[in-house]
């Protein structure tokens, strides 16, 4: 009988080339495709609830696989865990309905973005902070980010390649918070992202925080639709895919 | 005029062979002597506050160099940076006394050794904890570490090469403290370690928060001297250097 089967992964993205499969390089999906062919001896398709690029991370990306077959979810979460890298956790694996869709289902994504905004930058852990010695201005940063909260079209900060038919998405979470040392984190939540368009926004944000936009601005940068007048893409270790609600 | 300096010093010694300068490895203070050298065109000697072993990490290493130098501190600071690996960050360079000894002159040292307990490993920052999948009971490992405080022998704990003339030190604080989602810390500061003391110690106390061991059965462990009867040595990637005070 065909079962379909729903997990939750951590990985560190840092040594892969991002989520998709892709030829003749290391991915996330392509991993655990080969995990799950090896388990059922057949090629269940992993789809994700979206692609994350290359060096991102994340905490709790969705996925589902469809099989026939007769091992348990539970046996799934065991056999996966022993098979894959360290990189890779999977931190839950449940039978769902037959129409679940990781993707199509997915309601919102959180995604975080940290930085080390400090003098000095750190050893331990520096392969997950954006690291900015010039200090921001974090009133600044968050008079932006209230700007994003709602409907918009967010072609301006949108990356080239996989254009979407609507650049038109919700955002419902634009938050920034301190905490100890200068680390900032940059939390947005919307129904669907474009590519790159946590990164160029936060590349903006930290523009504005720089002092060389101001919250106006970015509010007429957003409106206008124009890349070009975007920051620049903020760096992939610094990215988290947090959580995906259905 | 030959003038002292004292650095301050980050690391993650994943990559490293620990501290120690060796021949043919790969060790922090090979690394800043390197670049001392380079920025000097002399060879000073570094002197820390002690040697961490290979894989152990440090967020506050305390060292000292004397140099005939017109370079000032924040020239070394700089240079340092700049030259060395990302892996080690220098967070200050300041001018001492020339009397001021980065070992003789510690007064105590604070270590803490990171443990994730909980059913499933985690990806993202893996490389600095110990991962232990078996429910560790808290309270027993408490009333273990509570019977290190004060003046004892050390001696159970001692890792074989290295041997001190004294394996009498002064603990001063044992805490274990719990955060999110099974994320143990243990705090240790003494006058000083013996080799391997801590991660024997911690491997000692989990054997004890496993069931293995009781309280009294520690205590007893302590005061034997018996090295044979403590737990295994715990992982360095789980062990940080955190101060040295002066």
């Amino acid at each position: 009988m065909v079962k379909n089967f729903k997990l939750i992964i951590e990985y560190d993205g840092g040594a892969y080339h991002g989520w998709q499969r892709q030829k003749n390089e290391r991915t996330i999906q392509a991993d655990i495709e080969q995990a799950l062919g090896a388990m059922t001896g057949q090629a269940p398709k992993l789809i994700g609830s979206g692609r994350t690029d290359a060096g991102v991370h994340a905490l709790g990306q969705a996925a589902h696989f469809r099989c026939d077959t007769d091992l348990t979810a539970d046996v799934f979460l065991r056999g996966l865990n022993s098979l894959l890298s360290d990189d890779i956790v999977i931190h839950s694996c449940r039978r769902v309905d037959d129409g679940f869709h990781a993707r199509y289902d997915a309601k919102s994504k959180l995604y975080q973005y940290r930085i080390l905004n400090r003098d000095r930058p750190k050893a331990v852990g520096r392969q997950y902070v954006w690291f900015i010695r010039q200090a921001l201005d974090c009133r600044v940063m968050r008079a932006c980010l209230a700007h994003l909260i709602g409907r918009h079209d967010f072609k301006t900060f949108q990356g080239s390649g996989s254009p979407r038919s609507s650049t038109i998405r919700t955002i419902m979470r634009a938050d920034l918070s301190e905490s100890e040392q200068g680390a900032l984190v940059i939390d947005l939540e919307a129904d669907g992202f474009l590519k790159y368009m946590v990164r160029s926004i936060v590349g903006t944000v930290v523009e504005a925080g720089r002092g060389k936009i101001t919250p106006l601005e970015f509010k007429s940068i957003l409106a206008s639709g124009d890349r070009s007048r975007a920051g620049a893409t903020a760096p992939a270790k610094g990215l988290f895919l947090v959580a995906v609600t259905y």
